[in-house]
C-alpha cells in the first residue's frame, strides 16, 4: 500500500505505509495520515481500491477517483456501488479506452462471489438473477415473522444491534438492493441501466398481518431484487415458501443465477461487514492482471 | 477445436473440425473420426480437455494425456477425477516444471463454481469444505426420506430415471464423493492427498427406519463429505435438520466454505450432466491465460 485515504487526510509513501500505524494515526489524530487526501490519488500505485460511501446520480466523488485511476492506466477495485451502479457506461468506456481494469465484486451481495461466478460462466449464459441483496431489510422481515413484530419496532432493535444504521432509509426503501440490481443488469446486458431503470418498493409498508397471513400459508415474504430474462430490474418485498432456498433469515445474502447450460445455481453468505468487504476487495486484486 | 478423440477414434485437423459432424460420424460409424484416439494427443492445440472416464490409483490413462500435454507446454483442462484425485501433486509438478496450466473445476461439484470461489478468496482463507457431493447419493437418500422406501426400491427406481448407473458402486459406496474431497484437500492444502487419505462410508447400509427415526425429530440424512479444519478428509451419512442449508434435494449438490474473513459461503446447484460438465469446461477454459 503506498497511498491510503479518508475523508480528512491521508498518507502516501511510494516505499509502503505501515497499516498498523496509519490506523493508530487515525484513532489518535482523527485522520489516517497528515497528507492532503487528495494527495492520494495522484501517488504511485497500480491499483485504487474505491471504498468511498456511495452516492447517487453522478456517483460523486467516486467516479472522478475512478476516471482519475482509468485516465492513468491504474486498475480499480470499486466498493463503492455509485460508479457502477449509476454511471457503468461511463466507466467502462474509461477502462475501455485505457489498460486498466475495473472490478467491483464487493458492491454486489459482500463476500458472496457474484460478479466472478457470472464472469466464469460467461454473462451470455447467465439469463437472470434474482435474490435477497439487503441484510438490513431480511433481518427486519426474518424477526418481523418469526416474533409477529411490527416494523417498527424491530427497526429499532435491529438499530439497538448495530445491523441497521441511524438512516435505514437506503436499506429499507429498497435503494441499496436496487443499486446492486442494477449493477447486476449491467453485468448481464453489457451495460445500459441506473437505478431510474429499477422498479423499487421497499419493506416499510409491510404488515406484521401480512406476515401472519403468509405463515398460516407456509410462507414468508422476503424483500427480492431481481433482473428477469427480459431484462426488466425490480426490488419489492415478495412472498417466498418457507423453506425457499431464497428465504435466507437474519442478514445473510442470498443469489440465484439462472443459467442456460447449468441450471439455476445458488450462492449465499454474509452480504455485509468491514471483513467481508475486504475479502472481495482482496479477490478482485488477486484477479487482475500485472500491469 | 483442432482434434477430438474418443475411446476409439479421433478427428484432427489443425483448421478446425466441424463438432456437429464429427458428431455424426460417431453417431453413424461408432467414433468421432478416422483417425487412431492416440493421434489427437500429438494434433496441434493450446488446451487439452481431458475427459475420460476417472480411474483409481496410478489413474491410467487420463494421467498420461495430462502429462503428454504439460509436457510439451500445453494447458490442461480436466472433467476427469483421477488426476487431481489420485495424482495431484505428480500433475502439479508438471505443471509447475512448465508453460501450461491445469484446471479441473468440472470435478467437483458439477456446474458449481467450487474451485473458482476457492481460488477467488485465497486457498489460505479457506479453512474447512462441507457438502453433497454426488447426486445419485442424494436422490437415493432424499427419496428415501420422502415416501418412506428401502434402499434398494429407490436405487432401482433411480436407475430407471437415469440418475444411478447400472453399477452405481463409486456412487452409493461414497466413492465418488471421496474422490471430489480428495480434491478439494489438495487445493484447500495445496496437495498430499489422495483416496486413500479419506476416511469413506456410503449409504448402502442406512435403513428406512433410521430415515423414519430422524423425522421424527426434524432431521434427515445426507452423504456429507467434508475436509476439516485439522485436515481429515471424510465421507459418510450424517444427521442434518430437515430444512438444514446442506438438506438440498434430488441431485442437487451443495458446498459449504467456512472462511476466515467472510464467514461461511454456500453454493447449489446442479452437480452432474452432460451441458453442466460442459459448462464448468468452458468456464476454465475461460479462465486459462493465454498462450
Amino acid at each position: 500500500m503506498t497511498a491510503f485515504a479518508d475523508s480528512t487526510g491521508a498518507a502516501v509513501d511510494a516505499d509502503g505505509i505501515d497499516a498498523e500505524a496509519a490506523l493508530e494515526h487515525k484513532e489518535r489524530v482523527g485522520s489516517v495520515g497528515e497528507a492532503d487526501a487528495a494527495a492520494a490519488l495522484g501517488a504511485d500505485y497500480d491499483c485504487l481500491v474505491e471504498a468511498t460511501p456511495t452516492t447517487l446520480g453522478d456517483a460523486h466523488p467516486g467516479f472522478e477517483h475512478v476516471e482519475a485511476a482509468l485516465e492513468r492506466d491504474r486498475h480499480v477495485v470499486l466498493a463503492n456501488k455509485g460508479p457502477v451502479a449509476e454511471r457503468y457506461d461511463d466507466v467502462m468506456a474509461l477502462a475501455d479506452a485505457g489498460a486498466g481494469e475495473v472490478r467491483f465484486e464487493a458492491t454486489v451481495g459482500g463476500a458472496i462471489p457474484v460478479i466472478a461466478t457470472i464472469e466464469g460462466m460467461d454473462p451470455s449464459h447467465v439469463t437472470a438473477a434474482r435474490g435477497v441483496l439487503n441484510g438490513t431489510a431480511n433481518f427486519v422481515l426474518s424477526r418481523m415473522a418469526a416474533e409477529g413484530l411490527g416494523y417498527e419496532h424491530v427497526l429499532a432493535e435491529a438499530q439497538d444491534l448495530g445491523v441497521a444504521e441511524a438512516d435505514p432509509t437506503f436499506d429499507v426503501d429498497g435503494t441499496d438492493a436496487a443499486l446492486k440490481c442494477a449493477i447486476l443488469a449491467n453485468v448481464l446486458h453489457g451495460g445500459g441501466y441506473s437505478l431510474d431503470d429499477v422498479d423499487v418498493q421497499g419493506i416499510r409498508d409491510v404488515p406484521s398481518s401480512a406476515l401472519e397471513l403468509a405463515a398460516e400459508d407456509g410462507r414468508t415474504v422476503r424483500l427480492i431484487g431481481e433482473v428477469t430474462a427480459d431484462g426488466d430490474v425490480r426490488v419489492g418485498p415478495r412472498l417466498v415458501t418457507e423453506h425457499d432456498t431464497l428465504a435466507v433469515t437474519g442478514t445473510q445474502n442470498i443469489v440465484q443465477l439462472e443459467t442456460t447450460n447449468a441450471g439455476r445455481l445458488n450462492i449465499s453468505g454474509r452480504g455485509a461487514g468491514g471483513p467481508e468487504t475486504a475479502s472481495a476487495v482482496l479477490a478482485d486484486v488477486g484477479r487482475l492482471p500485472e500491469r
